[in-house]
């Protein structure tokens, strides 16, 4: 992995990825005790960043491998990207999905127009039924995060993340990532490794789910124990990748952990400062930044809201339990 | 009022005012069965695109004359624009508001550094208020829309929409925007007449405020009869501007008026498909887009979504009532 494959991604991104905003307000700086930066990754086509990963790896398949259709794992954003990028080049998706994912995200994949097959987490092997699918229908896994093209794609993010900033004259912070499997975290690091060598990457966790600050801390990968669920499911991953971790290893400061009530309260934030709708595994890393501010050593810190996919019950619950007004 | 005004504004803002995104959603263009594209003027600063008038009307003060202070009259987001321009002025500031505005506003015009001076809509004199608190500490009023620079910024958010359009292959549209005293509007159709010719503005007003929607197919100024409250606040405006109507007269097409129920529905999509938050005044032109196709021809309809700045009870109800899944 290297910088040349992110600039080729973004130039097949190009006209298809949107640029999101880089946003702030003084009310988050107030909060934070420093200048914030977010970077709206919810307004993202299909609501996350995921879209630029599977539209970078569906785009760099050869043509005779693509035509044959795409298969995709996930709990849902990554499942939205890969059928959106699908239907872009008239191409089938099937997405396998764990049946306790959020129904948004399950009806917007359909919706998409992948082929949805749920799975039952606890009963079923994913890894099979996807298997045999792909086999017998002559489908491309598209990863969610360990697979090269994929990091590329979502170190586009970090391209624009080097421009917006030093156009506001910032050319040094922390710039902490929201992190599940690391595909976000490692491609925004490789590309400001190149762009913006005096920023320097943070992923940010929820509790229970820390297994890359963990693994981080330990110089080698260990892995969650818990069930993979809980309300920040878009980043309930159960280890870093082989191919993120390493990078992450190279790259990366140590990881920020926030609770589900942090995160909650970033969303509440988003709502009323930036009105944004995060979800709340896209909330994290504003969580950080906003209430984790003895960890973080930098004037400026610059984080994503990686995705806005929640169920209306959800963040209805956010909003009324941890919102001021 | 001409193009170059705007241009002038547009340099003069270069930095300052945020090139706010222009959306879409293949859901939402399903609804209205059009393309529809979305110009997110709720990112803007203060989270209203008044940020843009008022910096482009402080700005425009000759250095003395700014440096005694202003003092605006305003519901909610012309005080928040005003308030924050004339901090990064490091000038003075005076809101005069009714007691009644969202308290969200209230408050963060006062957070913003501003004097906030409230007063009974129904038995005090708002401009008896004002006017001698601008004669008392030699304030400069800064109207909310029937004042030039303050059209030709707005008129700026029209540049952006033509520029941004045209990126996508987009050069016909109707062109829906948010209308309360039309100072958007009419800024907008300038903008567009001079960059877009062949798009055409249309002003969107909730139903019993639609001064500027009677007053375009009259001819002629009418006024709005009941008393100005209602749940679109930000638009609530009892009659179109005497340089704003003229404008609006000679390049809009007919207005779109919409019910308080179509504007929480907007609501609910611009959270669900967008991951925005529209205050209600500034959903009606995405709800004029989505709910009454029949009075729109073009393939491709553009709406802004004038500003975000909602009390959390309001986004709640809206959500709860009007939103899916």
């Amino acid at each position: 992995m290297d910088i040349q494959r992110i600039e080729a991604a973004a130039g097949r991104l190009k006209g298809h990825a949107r640029v999101t905003p880089l946003l702030s307000s003084p009310f988050l700086d107030e909060i934070a005790g420093r200048r914030v930066l977010i970077k709206a990754e919810c307004l993202q086509h299909t609501g996350s960043f995921k879209y630029r990963g599977a539209r970078s790896a569906v785009s760099a398949l050869p043509d005779e491998q693509r035509k044959t259709g795409v298969i995709a794992y996930s709990s849902g954003n990554h499942a939205q990207g890969v059928a959106l990028a699908a239907r872009q080049f008239d191409i089938s998706a099937v997405i396998v999905m764990p049946s306790d994912a959020p129904q948004m995200k399950i009806d917007n994949t359909r919706a998409l127009g992948a082929e949805v097959v749920l799975y039952d987490r606890a009963t079923e092997d994913r890894d099979a039924i996807g298997s045999a699918l792909a086999k017998d229908r002559g489908l491309t896994l598209i990863r969610p995060f360990d697979e090269p093209e994929v990091i590329a794609g979502q170190g586009t993010c970090g391209l624009e993340i080097a421009t917006q900033a030093a156009e506001m004259g910032v050319k040094e912070a922390d710039v902490i990532v929201c992190c599940g499997g690391g595909g976000l975290t490692s491609g925004i690091a490789l590309a400001l490794d190149s762009r913006a060598p005096d920023m320097r990457v943070r992923p940010a966790e929820p509790e229970n789910f820390d297994d890359v600050t963990r693994s981080l801390a330990a110089g080698q990968i260990e892995r969650n124990t818990g069930s993979a669920s809980g309300l920040c499911d878009a980043i309930v991953t159960p280890q870093p990748g082989n191919l993120t971790f390493p990078i992450m290893h190279r790259l990366c400061g140590p990881g920020i952990v926030v609770s589900e009530e942090e995160a909650q309260r970033a969303m509440a934030q988003a709502f009323a400062r930036l009105k944004l709708v995060a979800e709340p595994g896209g909330a994290v890393a504003l969580a950080a930044a906003l209430y984790h501010g003895d960890e973080i050593d930098s004037d400026t810190v610059i984080c994503t809201i990686s995705g806005g996919n929640v169920d209306r019950a959800v963040f209805l619950r956010a909003l009324e339990q941890f919102g001021e007004g």
